[in-house]
Formats: C-alpha cells, structure tokens, sequence
C-alpha cells in the first residue's frame, strides 16, 4: 500500500515576460499609485499552504531560479539565473483556491501572518541568490516583488508565457 | 483503505482581465502578425491530460463560465456569463510539464492531434453558451481564441489577475 500523498505545502506560477509593471501601492487622495517594473524574465506567482515552514523557502526558492524555463538567444532553455533575466515575485493567495460548487475556498491557504513571514523570506531569498550570481550581477538584473496582502494589479508583456506550475 | 486518487485529465488556469490581446498568426515575410483582443473578462489557459476525452469537455465548459469569480460592479463575485464579460481562450501545453530535476516533462500531456480534437471542441463549446446566454448576447461579449500548436504571444493587463487553478 503506498503511503497517502503528501499535501502541498506551496504552489507557484511561473510565467515568462518580455516586460512586466506590477502595483505595490495603490492611488491614495493625495498620492499616485506606486508600481515596480522588470523587463524581460520571470513572473512568479506564489502562494503558501497550512503546513509550510521557513526550512521549505530555500528549496523552492532554489528550485525556480534553476529551473530551465527561460529561453535564451540560442533557443535553449536555461534557468533565469543563466539567463540571466529579470524577476518579479507575485503574492498570489487565489492559487490556493478549491473548488466548491461554483465557489473558490480558500481553507487550506496557510494564515495570513504566517503567509507574509514566508512571502518576505522567499524575497529576501531570492534577492540574495540573484546577488551572488556573477552573470546576473554583471547583467543588472533586478528582482522586484508585490506588495503581500495588496490586490496585485499587473500588466504582463510575453512573447509567449509559457506558463508552468510547481508543487512543493 | 481510500481507492487511490484518479489522475488529472484537464488543468485550467484562469486570469481575470481588463484586456488581453494574443498573437494568433505569427508574421511571415510580406504578412504581419494576427492578433486577437478581448476586452474585460476571463483568459482560460486550458491542457489536456492523457485519458482526457470527449465527454469531458462539457463539464470543463460549464465549470468554468459559471464559476464565480469575476467581480462585478458592486463588488460582488459572479460568474463570466453573469458579469457579462469576454472570454480568451489559450491553448497551453506547459500547463502539463511535471518537474524532473532541472527540467520539465510532458509525458502525461494529451497526444497533439488528440489535444487539438478536445481544444477545438472546448472553444466551440465555450462559443455556444456564450451565444445561447441573454445577457451576454446583449452585451456583445466574445469568445476569442489562440491557435493550437503556435507560440502563445500574449499581452495582458489585468486590475488583478486573480489566478485561480482547477483540475478536472
């Protein structure tokens, strides 16, 4: 008898861009909407699960920056690292979405403070792997992130998404 | 002892929109590329799964114009038919790659010709709820499509993605 499945602990999203222009502060009386912007590279949706802890971060943080997703001048696939690209990091809680009749529930979402404790360290993560990569360093590619919590207003550029997902 | 999970025959992965316009002819020397363009509404990223059959498409179709997920004037989530809004329909293979090492597989996709017998089926199905609802038909919303098998070139601005993933 195999062992029941594991259940999953974070979902991400990953969608390739030409450019992408996410809102991180939304319009206020008295002050304009603030945006972060990438040009060509990584879209990564994320949302965490009950269950997840901090020691699952690295991996998938590892994970998606290694992945051979991005296509390079040659046409061969390489890791965004290797691209090296851009990367914007999404707060995206609707993947944790379940069906219920016509509804989405959200239940097995990990809670809202825990979520932005793994949301903040899967950022700086991800800034710090970037920063110690020679290519990318020397290419002045940035990573910019969403504001956890936000509604994430986002226009995305692609020459194809090429759209995957990855269960941790 | 639980009978043991049936596999996943279809993922769709859903984006509400403000408008998305996607590449449906690529350029050719002396053509220039063809596109279509939706304005507010839903974009399906839509992958068949082997064992995924004919039957199945029905339920996929009702599943996903009803599910309440675009936010209405008032606030309020209903369905793409009730909003009324546009519909974008991607064919998205990738939606289907399971990670191997660094990499990703395919091997549980749908056969191509299988894949394009279903997609096509799936749009043609989307085409005629749409056309046999009042208030869309009222409304003047469309169903656009990608071509099966091409690069999907996509451009999107959303107030919001708000991506939801469903299995069938």
């Amino acid at each position: 008898m195999a062992a029941p499945p594991r259940p999953v602990l974070a979902r991400a999203l990953l969608q390739q861009c030409v450019s992408a222009r996410l809102q991180v502060k939304p319009p206020e009386p008295g002050s304009e909407a603030e945006w972060v912007e990438i040009q060509r590279g990584l879209v990564i949706y994320i949302c965490f699960f009950k269950g997840a802890d901090e020691d699952l971060v690295p991996k998938i943080v590892n994970m998606l920056l290694n992945v051979q997703l991005s296509e390079s001048e040659s046409g061969k696939y390489v890791s965004v690292l290797d691209l090296p690209g851009n990367v914007l990091i999404i707060p995206q809680a609707t993947l944790g979405g379940k069906l219920k009749g016509k509804r989405m529930q959200y239940h097995t979402n990990t809670e809202k403070e825990k979520g932005l404790v793994l949301y903040s360290q899967f950022v700086t993560l991800c800034e710090k792997e970037m920063a110690a990569n020679a290519k990318c360093m020397e290419a002045g590619v940035f990573v910019k992130h969403g504001t956890y919590g936000n509604r994430q207003v986002l226009k995305l550029d692609t020459n194809g998404p090429f759209t995957h997902l990855i269960e941790f």
